[in-house]
Order: structure tokens, then C-alpha cells, then sequence
């Protein structure tokens, strides 16, 4: 029988896993993410361990190279994280382990874990956000992934910044007071003094990571017209922010758009995953099982 | 020989056509958009005086309802155009021509026209722009029309407004400032007391016209990564625009993502639409030739 392997890599950990779904994750481990030698190291290491697996499927933050006839596809391209820009992950991997790679976004790799066995699975035009160290975003339209020119980046997106009731500045080294600079977990710490786990029961601070959530969702709804959202990440679950994210969205659309989801029905719009934590490492899962991308014999047959 | 009829359905007025593409359009007319029984009436003794026609493409001012098991498909639904809510338009014209209808959004058949015969031909994730009463996008992901929940609005997508900067309230009865509420004609002629045509060489209206333009291009690009961008409508073909435009994208981009056509080439990356005018009426006979909806077999066999 064909086992796969999976790496959800993170730019703060990387979930690693062997299995063919989410009731047969036969081993896993968390690996931090520090230098790229010694967190592929590490993750290689584990699967010669563990394994063998046919083939591996690598859903990994960004921005990365998706294009199949780009010398320097499979790599990390221009990420602000030290030391990983320009680093070659999905052929380094595959070189190692001598087995095909299938590579995609962390993003993208989740929402096809949440399609394939989660909160999205039938659907063909949908999103996964994940909120944490970063704000990034996947998903399908019309039944395929979205890639693009790069890949989708929705942190980067401009939304409306009221300096007289927020005058905090943004985290993004790029853009300061994108999306993802207001409203990522760093972006939160650094605004209220104290991680968004210790912030819990906090209405002033959910009142306003909600209301910025809900305006970038508010732009991905306006492009994209995704049949569902899916939530996560570590401030994305948080328990204080999605009845209010909810709320928000719906009141912002103002039934401009003739859907019970997105008005009396929004609750079952905007969801958590329902693979928890494991979206991620059984998307990749799923990446190499399913969508195997055109470089991914490079490494060998299984 | 098999011909079609394509109409654009605007807000403002129908551009009716009979052909087989650009070089084969053998009748047109422009209608004013009335009441919907003078309108229609009209583009139906179009096609009976000019045709005979063995389909037709309708795309259509929104929103709409795209969903072929619907019983409301292809009514235009909550628009805030007098007199047209929960108007069928694709049922009623297959009906009295006896012929089947596709029926699309204004601005997904636009973007076929550029797909089929223009600015985007050969590219898959693409997307079509239209400035002018409304702000409109349509577009191509993975090689299918942007379909989804509704449909894309992306016009009613939010971007940053600096009050001190701009005071004008915004024009969108739904919400105020989104981006159509600052950035169309009417809020354009609203803000500066003219239309946007008398407002040439006024670099003023053009440098925040553009900074609204490129805000909402920003989040197009973030959500959906399109390989490029045709700016259609008559505020974005406007002669002032486009060269702001590309400047600020960039500048707001501020090479995040590693890709030339967001940089050094935007001017290969931004780009009015190849048909001119007639994207979207082309893009009907497109529609109509090309993407038969479900629901195409209404009106009788061709």
C-alpha cells in the first residue's frame, strides 16, 4: 500500500506526518523551524525513521516559487524570515529521500486537507485563512487551487485603518499596516503587551482583531465569492473571535448580497477546521496523494 | 453557420451584437437601460429585425443569479437600480426568442471577450476591471469563470480612506466608502462637482482616483494572484489613470512579492482591454458560443 508523507512547514514549526488520512496518521512530530539546514535536516531525518514513505507532500509558508518550469520552483523566494529567503526545500527534500514531492503553499495544502476530509469537502470555491505568526490564505475556485501569478498572499491586502481609535502602526516589514500587519498574532503582542493566549476575555482587544478580520474577509468574500471560509491558526481559533468575526462580516456585507450565508446563516460560513491543528500536515498528506505537481518525479518513482 | 447574439447588460445601457467575433460583428445596437419590459423589449426586436440569432450571451449587471438549479437563475436580484430588483432577464429572452441563453455576469463576459480574443488570451488566473457607474471584476481562475457563492463583487471589497485627506462620505447605498463608493464615476462627479470626463489634466482628481484604484487592485492581486489585469470602463480607460495606477500598485506592493510584472513590467502587468468598448458585448457572443450554462437548453435547441 502507497504511504505518504507530509510536512505542514511553518515558519515557526514544522508538523511532519506519515499516513494516507486523518484516521491513519501513523507517526508525526513538531520540529521547530530554525536554520534551513538543520530544520530539513531534522525532517528528513525523521522520515528515514519512520518511514518510508512514497512520497512526500510539502504545504510551506512563503512567498515560494509554484512554477513547475522555474529553476527555483519548490523554493522559498522572498520570505522577510531571516536566513530562509532563496531556500530550496522541495527538491532538497526530495533528493534526501529519493521520492517524488508534491509542494504547494501551507495555505493551500490546509484547505486541501479541509476538502478532502474536513469543513469544506464538496465544495469547489472556497478559502482556508490561517491567523498566527503570519495571515495567509488558500484555497479552490471552481475546483482547482489557487495559484496564479505567484500564489495568493491575502495578508498583504490593504484594509481600512482608523488611526484615532488604533494609532498602532502594523508589524509588516513590507507594508506596516496591512492585514497582516494589524491583525497577525505578532501584531497583537506587540499592540497590547501580551500574547493573544493571555489576552482571553479581553473584549477591547477581540472587539478590534475582529473588526480587522472581518474587513479582510470582507475582501476575499468581494473577489473570490467563496461557498465557505474555513478559520484557522492559533489566533484565528482563539475561543473570543469568531462569534464576532461572524457578526462583523454580516454586518459590513449589509445584505448587499442575496445570501442566507452571509446574513441569518453565517455561522455555518465562517468555520473552524475541522481537522483542528492537523489541516495543515493532512493536506500535505493529501498534496502528494492527489496532486502530485509536474517536478514531482524529480526525485524518483514510488 | 452557426451565429450568435451576445448583449451587455449594464446599468446604463445594453450593447447588443450578432457575429462570430471581432472581425464578424454584423449588427449592433445600444440601448438605453429603461424599465426592464422597455429594455428588454428592445434588445429582443434587435435581434428579430437583425438575426435570426441560434443563441445568445447575455452578461448581465448585478448582482445575479448564476446558480442553474435556482429557480431565480438569471434574474438580476438586489440591485440598487431602480425598478430592477428580481428582474428575469435570461428566461425572458429565451423565451420570446425562442433560442437558449447563456448568462453570465457583465463582467465574467468582458473577461472571456479578453480571454477569447484579446488582452488575456493563453493566461488561466486572470481578471477584467471595470471603472465606470459601478466598479465591477470578473476573471478567470485555474482556466474557469469566477463563479462561487453569488459571484465576485468587487467593487463592495473596503479599502483604506484617509478622512483628512478626502472627506467625501462615499456614493454605495449599502456601504458608504467601499471601493466603488469612492472610486466610480458617480463618486467622482460627486467629489469634484463634474464628471470624470471634464476632469482632464486635473492631476489632483487623477493621483486620488488612482490611489483608490491601486488599493483595491492590491487586494485583488493579494486574494487571487491573477496573471494580469485588463482595466476596462470608462473612469479606468480614462486617458489620466492608468500610469498612476501601475505606479501605485507597485509602490504599494514595495516588492514583496519576487515577480517582475509587479515591479519593473507592471506596464505589461496593468493593461487596458485589447477589444476597447467591446469587451463585453464580444464577450457575450463568447459566452454564448463558448460556455452554454445548464440551463442553455431552456429556449429550444439551436
Amino acid at each position: 500500500m502507497t504511504v505518504y508523507g507530509g510536512i505542514e512547514a511553518g515558519g515557526s514549526k514544522w508538523e511532519c506526518g506519515i499516513g494516507t488520512g486523518p484516521t491513519d496518521l501513523r507517526a508525526t512530530e513538531t520540529i521547530s523551524t530554525t536554520t534551513p539546514t538543520e530544520t530539513i535536516g531534522r525532517a528528513v531525518a525523521f522520515f528515514e525513521r519512520s518511514g518510508p514513505v512514497d512520497a512526500v507532500g510539502i504545504g510551506c509558508f512563503g512567498p515560494v516559487d509554484l512554477n513547475p518550469s522555474s529553476p527555483t520552483w519548490g523554493h522559498v523566494t522572498t520570505t522577510p524570515k531571516p536566513g530562509w529567503s532563496n531556500t530550496d526545500v522541495a527538491s532538497e527534500v526530495s533528493r534526501r529521500l529519493s521520492v517524488p514531492v508534491a509542494f504547494d503553499t501551507d495555505v493551500n495544502a490546509a484547505a486541501l486537507g479541509e476538502h478532502r476530509w474536513g469543513a469544506v469537502a464538496g465544495l469547489d470555491t472556497f478559502c482556508y485563512l490561517t491567523i498566527g505568526t503570519g495571515i495567509g490564505g488558500g484555497g479552490m475556485a471552481g475546483g482547482s487551487l489557487l495559484h496564479g501569478l505567484v500564489h495568493p498572499e491575502f495578508g498583504h491586502l490593504r484594509i481600512p485603518h482608523d488611526l484615532r481609535l488604533d494609532p498602532f502602526p502594523g508589524v509588516c516589514p513590507y507594508h506596516g499596516d496591512c492585514w497582516e500587519g494589524l491583525a497577525c498574532g505578532p501584531a497583537v503582542e506587540a499592540r497590547w503587551g501580551r500574547p493573544a493566549e493571555e489576552l482571553v476575555g479581553r473584549a477591547d482587544v477581540w472587539e478590534l482583531e475582529a473588526e480587522y478580520v472581518a474587513l479582510g474577509l470582507v475582501s476575499v468574500i468581494a473577489v473570490l465569492s467563496p461557498q465557505r471560509l474555513v478559520l484557522g491558526g492559533g489566533v484565528g481559533t482563539a475561543p473570543d473571535l469568531l462569534p464576532l468575526v461572524r457578526l462583523r462580516v454580516a454586518a459590513l456585507l449589509n445584505h448587499y448580497l442575496d445570501a442566507d450565508l452571509l446574513g441569518e446563516r453565517i455561522a455555518d460560513y465562517i468555520v473552524p477546521p475541522a481537522l483542528g491543528p492537523r489541516s495543515g500536515v493532512l493536506g500535505a498528506v493529501a498534496l502528494a496523494a492527489a496532486t502530485p505537481s509536474p517536478r514531482a518525479t524529480r526525485g524518483g518513482g514510488p
